[in-house]
């Protein structure tokens, strides 16, 4: 940042002191006055990267698609034309370390599926980059701690990439809970599932997913009720239930769970791959009740609450959302509110859901 | 039932023979040529006997208001009054017993507290009265069984005011379940729950009402995932929870609980005395869902389904046609689908929701 700049900025936070979203404003700010959008490098060009991410970063503020990680020559040439990005900022798996050299990249955005985050992360890390993850974090707690550590190791944040908390509804609904605008909360009920197709996906592998409908979707569900409540669990319980021995051999169909945490609040969840439809939450409160349905799509999220008002802020583009907000934390040296740490408690309680259903007995997080 | 009339009965059956529902039109032909209606006698004249039993009881086709039971003469002389009862089919809960000679009442209609239920079951059947009961049955499954054995002894019916399992928007989600319309069932999702008022109501005093929002509205919750699944659950767990201990002293506040079923359905329920706007069941299937809300309400019913269609089906008067019910399966000898047998096998599971609760740990139903 030239001194010039630097100086208009600082005038301009000052300026802005007052204002109620004064680190947004501040980055708005720099970022006009610097021009300075951060690079991104997409690990893993599956459909989410193609149809989401890519296009997001066409509308990002404080970041760029800067380059790619694919083991597919196609695809890497396919973004290089379509997005222009350099050759010499498109890498392999077995590469990665070299973007160490790489300014054109800030962060790794890691897009594969669960059982490659750690390597990847730790790649990235080493080679001096920020990370962003898709979650599940990882497979396991323990793994995912191990991303932890890495970016710590690295001096670089680690951000997972819960979207909703970014979506305006979902946010609304954090803010009708915290100002007890229906009075306290008693009972969250929240559900994500969706019938899975092609039965060879990785998905339905352990090896790469870790786990199945829960680790998919059901974390969706099992983070609003933490977004919900503004609380943590301190015991789950969890039935496992398989229609389709065969298709989901290696992981989980269907689970329901419930929670209880430390307010006296009670959540009730499930989550599945063999049921259509499912992506709703609903709160119970003291005099009433609110919630979104659907509550976790791309666009048209909209809900309704018990006196009546309706819940239908406009929609964004979550994913340009949470990149421009990871952005601005690096940018910031603020921390992100979907940092690894976020990702690790979701992962603490998704294997203590887990175990609950392997166990069949209450597993307590306290 | 004069020759005559028998005759033209007996044809209007064979004429009928082939009509779907021919129990019930042949009881209407019955109950128009002979002008037979039971009397029923209300035991307990509080506010659902006032405000739905006895107005439905004007409408009703194989029943007619015959007597009542209260200890309170003013309510007596009041009813007296208002719906031509005869005082000598005016009784109190110690001259039950008289009513043995009263051909005026064929059934009692219990809408007591439910610890009261089982001694005013015995009088009624001991005076050769059918029993007709508002649920839960009981305040345990033992007095429960003890209802059943007690009308057995006598051989008179017993039945238990399952209102909703008439209801014709619950019986259209039952038909959609049954028939697979949108594929075979996965989760079923079911709540029901109130903020409850005055302190000193008898729905909070655990020895006249055994327990709180589970089996005053927890059991439409735990029925409805009963009959949309066709199964009996093979175990549950259910987590409590209490934010008012000092009104919620004796019962139970909030729980929630799931339950497996033999196909590998899973059900999740809610309910509650301190929540509000609780009442609605959601079903997710192979390749959709379905539901009603509000599902257990006197009018109003209504539900949607994946597929845009509506549940709006014209809502009768539940309390008219339980009744009309029970009195046909008398006046034919038929069994009711609210059997004694039927609203002891809900106090079974209420009872092993109690105690999961308790023990933390699953209760098997097998």
């Amino acid at each position: 940042m030239e001194d010039q700049t630097r100086r208009r900025f600082i005038q301009k936070a000052a300026a802005l002191s007052a204002a109620p979203f004064i680190s947004t404003s501040v980055t708005r700010a720099l970022a006009r006055d610097s021009q300075k959008k951060l690079g991104w490098a997409l690990c893993g060009l599956g459909s989410l990267s193609t149809n989401q991410i890519a296009p997001a970063l066409l509308k990002t503020q404080h970041a760029r698609l800067a380059g790619v990680v694919t083991d597919t020559p196609e695809k890497a040439k396919r973004w290089q034309q379509q997005y222009g990005i350099p050759a010499k900022s498109c890498y392999t798996y077995a590469t990665m370390e070299k973007m160490a050299h790489d300014k054109n990249i800030d962060v790794v955005y890691i897009v594969t599926p669960n059982a490659l985050h750690l390597e990847q992360t730790q790649r990235a890390a080493k080679a001096g980059k920020h990370v962003y993850c898709e979650k599940p974090m990882e497979t396991s707690a323990e793994r995912a701690q191990q991303m932890i550590d890495a970016c710590k190791a690295a001096d670089r944040k680690l951000g997972v990439a819960y979207r909703c908390r970014f979506e305006p509804n979902n946010l609304e609904c954090v803010r009708i809970a915290r100002e007890k605008e229906l009075g306290a909360l008693r009972i969250v009920e929240a559900n994500f599932g969706f019938p899975i197709g092609d039965p060879n996906q990785w998905r339905l592998k352990r090896a790469l997913s870790g786990g199945g409908a829960l680790l998919d979707v059901g974390i969706y569900a099992l983070q609003a009720t933490r977004y919900l409540t503004g609380e943590e669990p301190i015991s789950v319980f969890a039935t496992e239930t398989k229609t389709d021995p065969v298709k989901f051999a290696e992981v989980d169909e269907s689970i329901v769970w419930t929670a209880k945490f430390p307010s006296g609040v009670v959540s009730s969840c499930s989550t599945s791959f063999a049921a259509a439809g499912m992506g709703n939450y609903l709160v119970h409160t003291e005099r009433g009740w609110f919630g979104l349905e659907p509550a976790y799509v791309y666009s048209g999220i909209r809900g309704r609450r018990s006196d009546g008002k309706e819940i239908n802020l406009p929609g964004i583009d979550q994913f340009a959302a949470e990149m421009d907000d990871f952005s601005r934390c690096i940018l910031e040296a603020d921390t992100s509110i979907v940092s690894g740490e976020e990702g690790l408690r979701d992962m603490k309680i998704l294997m203590a859901i887990y175990e609950s259903a392997r166990s069949g007995k209450v597993v307590s997080l306290a």
